[in-house]
């Protein structure tokens, strides 16, 4: 083993292990818990400031001087000032060349600055090495030492050697280091902290759009039409009746909705004839939130069965019974089995098992550590496959619990449908629509077209190699 | 800090934050894939292909050399050719010298060739430093930019700094690279995305063998059996009741076999008196789908578990408890409360409810990130002790739920017993087993053989230090 | 691209694909496992002991030689001995000179050694690069392929080069490196495997010494006293009504105590006018619990969930039923529907079942997996804002279903209310004073102090910039 070479390299990691100074701009709340955790961890750490007068808010151990001064005792240097302070750098220039600069800052709004604070503190010190990290921390969790959330600390930067810097001090520290390349990431690591589940938005919206549409649907239908004609109070129904009839209904819609774009993309494609155009883009934004909307899918279809679970532990639903057990007594009658309401009864109810199972295997694997634990056909196969049982699945057992109610003419209400039955038109296109795209005078073209066949080819050349990395 | 090394080092990042060119060998689909993605994400790309006329399906910026021009124009050359064709590289081999040549290739079968292609690469093209990556990323998901599954690229070669150019520029395409080692990994990376659910196929062929079996056998007891003697049309349990009666045996049979091997793998080793044979084939195999075995049990005792939380809902279960009360009304008599009835139902129903709610616990450690977040001694803790308290309440419960049915012969239709009998024979067998082996007669050689004590010992240093380290 | 450095660089890992030989010494139990392992991998493996004779023990392939002869056949060196026998490594200081010593060991007590083995070691043989790795690893583990638990090998040491080396290794046997950084890691890294979840300790006890209490309680309000007074036998009480009694207390009073430290926390800081004080002792370990407390508060909401919907097939309920339909059949009476009874029973289900679906919610956020692909401020959101409409719906289901109830004299036994009244205790006080916090005069100061304002100021320079990453 060349015996250079790992003197050379072993250097950075033994002085290291010795803690080198770590030199801290700004004095503020972040600066000071940053400080207070090195120091924690066996950094000797000093402070720069405008004023040099150590205070009691300075962690014990810590020395202040002027920024020039504390540059000139540290290889790293973390700027833990806002960014349109910046510019108190430019004369410090000659003292920062050749060191590394720690960008921590976050902005108030996404994509506040045309560039990510990071690129603009390397533009104003163009001597020094600038890394992005820390700024996904936050002071609180630094300082009571509570890191309930994600560990990780988002590291970029040009240079290699200040990076690897950097983040032996974030494992030093506890956290994880993880590194997103150069210096180009730090944008999107600025915008990291501010995000607020931006994928679920649409499927929220979408979803709090129909849930309160479908209630005073429901509504009119079950509370006000038998108050209205009958004289009779079922207000209680909005507790859980209502619900009830709402949850299945969005659950069905929503999965439906994550198999709809992918139907949409095949007619398009197949329509084209080449995979080679871009989709328009509420094609591709509708793709990507997906995932999010087959858990929204979930989570109404998981409260569908918590409140099909507690119907006959239901006040209603008891008195309802026994009055009718009562009434039976009395009148001296006792029913035969029906054969046909008990297989209805039985089926709608297994096909609903089924399909709420399916689904929550398919939550499950589209969890962050089980998706990373399978290949591409894996994937595929569950969420294509299984997917695809699931909407069947969970379509029948509407169909079936319709059963013979679709064409009485008391299902009608002021002429409005039940809701189930207006939760049947998405799931029931999708699923005849994706029936016609597997016959094979459709299938095969839509294939080719996936592994990059063109109908009006003008150049191709091995152009349907590696078969089995192209369908969806 | 040494200046020069810091320097060195420091060159290739520093360059890659300009972006290199990058040379692509192939126009097929997954070249063009991989070149539009990097277009987007900032490279230059140049293709090299055998017809160097641009088409349309170039991706815009782009340009097409033949294979000796682009090669020049790189640092890193993508070959995005089957391996069939590899061999026209032979005469590139003096304008490859020193290039990075990253292998992104599939195969069509697992193992089809003896040596990987990576490998076959770096044979070909010695002189070459020989990259695999990208291969497990599909195109269509390349393009589209709908990752749901996986992120993470595999990487691997021999040559170091090659590999972190490759991995510099996974991580540039919003992609995770992962570091595998050496180019000797490439044959299990290639393997890799043609696995379908290796693991998983042995549990699942066996539940579904026994599903088949129990299936006929519930048939011919509940529906054949009251159809042929009573003529009573029991047809709709097909869709409720028997499946009910499968899932829970099925479930119980599943978690037994889950604690079989380890019980026949002490016996083997108490009577070799050694740790260090291997078991037989079939053990190990066996041994190392545990896990999937016990949550494919765990499946079956949730759809156990939702079958019979739904039975109050089901219209044959309300009409025979309608029509008893009904006839008791008629009758005119009331039955007093019969508390061994209600002991053995309560019981058997919280001993049900506390086996399923372990047996959930064992299901959520196994989930990848929460068992990467544990230690040795707490998976085995969990998996052992709780797993074994798991099977003898599921037992008990099944115990329980027979009740004083065992020796009653109505249960015996045809002279077969009921299904909950049957799943009773393996389960007791392995919590039988498990308590003998828990006398210290046993316990104490079982513990010091797998301490690395032999009854017959040859030779013996320090065989019994860390002890923490050993027992199963 | 600079040659030189691309050779240098390349080096170690050229040689590492033919596998360098790994030198162990010790031939104990972990020791062979390891070697085993390595062989099997293709590495030549050579082992240092005392006697030099090969048994049938040592793997087949390995070779057997004195310590200092194997020493000088690797760059590699396993110490695979117990710490107190490390002392005869000091007469070959010289051999081992430049070697990387990986220092395997464990201890039986955490904390037993004032400094770790592995920088004792490094004490011991200065001239050695020691790097800590495998002693997260059992060796029944390694010899059999079952690595069902963790496969991640953390791994920590001064010396950059000998880490990745011994990195390197660990990736060829299948395993998951982990760098630790530097060799500081190492206490932490020895005590790992000795721990059994240390941070469950306290929820474990605290929700053990309630249940035990409530249990003994509801044992005297619901069968001594039945029995005392009616000569009633409901001691059947004991499998499933009273469990259903103890969970949902138990689950409300720890989510209460899941918030009640933060509560706490925001008065001591108001009253103290700063953050830089720390917090008492055990406010800050129960702060560090908290997850903990959530999730068996959870476990305990599960199995009320599980306990409830098992209600309507119980032996005991559905007897209560049909004698009461009974009873009123035989009195020829028909009870109207009672709207009030039908509002609560409905409304107090449906609050527990949208309160249980929010803390699933927070439960599965707190899978490592996912609080890892959340920001900071998706975490607060989720975890305080949903965390507490948790707790409110949970206060609400209770105070519903005590509906009109809490004034009946009957509710109160031998003067003890019922058990659902004690539990309303923790969580009324934690909201009333969380609502008291949320006015203006109380929020704005609080909000200021978090981010680093003091009341009594004595220093303060950009004290409250980077507002968004401060609050809870």
């Amino acid at each position: 083993m060349n015996k250079n070479s790992s003197n050379t390299m072993a250097l950075a990691p033994n002085t290291s292990s010795k803690r080198e100074t770590v030199c801290i701009f700004g004095t503020g709340d972040f600066g000071r818990a940053l400080g207070h955790k090195m120091i924690q961890s066996g950094y000797p750490v000093v402070f720069g400031s405008r004023s040099t007068q150590t205070s009691s808010l300075i962690p014990r151990g810590a020395e202040v001087f002027s920024h020039a001064e504390a540059a000139q005792k540290a290889a790293i240097i973390i700027i833990a000032i806002q960014r349109q302070h910046y510019n108190f750098l430019i004369p410090l220039a000659e003292i920062l060349r050749g060191k590394v600069l720690v960008d921590v800052s976050n902005n108030l709004k996404i994509n506040q600055y045309p560039e990510s604070n990071a690129e603009y503190l390397a533009q104003l010190v163009p001597g020094a090495k600038v890394v992005k990290a820390f700024n996904t921390v936050s002071a609180w969790a630094l300082q009571s030492g509570t890191l309930d959330a994600s560990r990780q600390v988002f590291v970029c930067g040009d240079d290699m050697e200040a990076k690897q810097m950097v983040m032996d001090i974030v494992r030093a520290l506890g956290l994880t280091p993880v590194d997103q390349g150069s210096l180009l990431a730090a944008q999107e690591i600025e915008n990291y902290p501010l995000q607020l589940f931006p994928m679920w938005k649409f499927p929220i919206l979408l979803s709090l759009g129909l849930t309160a549409f479908l209630f005073f649907y429901c509504l009119a239908r079950d509370v006000i039409y038998p108050y209205v004609y009958d004289n009779k109070d079922f207000s209680f129904f909005i507790a859980i009746s209502i619900p009830n009839r709402i949850c299945p209904v969005l659950a069905l819609i929503l999965l439906a909705l994550v198999y709809l774009p992918g139907v949409l993309a095949a007619i398009i494609q197949l329509y084209r004839g080449t995979k080679y155009h871009r989709f328009p883009d509420w094609l591709d934004k509708w793709m990507l939130c997906r995932k999010q909307l087959g858990l929204v899918a979930l989570a109404f279809a998981s409260l569908h069965v918590l409140y099909t679970l507690v119907i006959p532990i239901r006040f209603f639903v008891r008195w309802r019974i026994s009055s009718r057990i009562v009434s039976q007594a009395l009148n001296n009658k006792t029913e035969p089995l029906n054969t046909t309401n008990a297989w209805l009864s039985d089926s709608y109810l297994a096909l609903g098992i089924l399909g709420f199972f399916l689904f929550v295997l398919l939550g499950i694997t589209s969890l962050p550590s089980v998706s990373n634990n399978v290949n591409w056909r894996e994937f595929r196969f569950v969420q294509s496959k299984l997917g695809y049982l699931t909407l069947i699945l969970c379509t029948a057992h509407t169909l079936v619990y319709g059963g013979n109610r679709f064409l009485s003419p008391s299902s009608y209400r002021w002429y409005l449908p039940n809701a189930y039955m207006l939760s049947l038109i998405v799931p029931c296109i999708v699923l005849v629509v994706k029936f016609v795209l597997i016959f094979p005078c459709l299938d095969k073209p839509l294939t080719r077209i996936r592994q990059g066949w063109e109908r009006n080819p003008q150049y191709s050349e091995q152009s349907n190699y590696i078969i089995n990395k192209s369908a969806v």
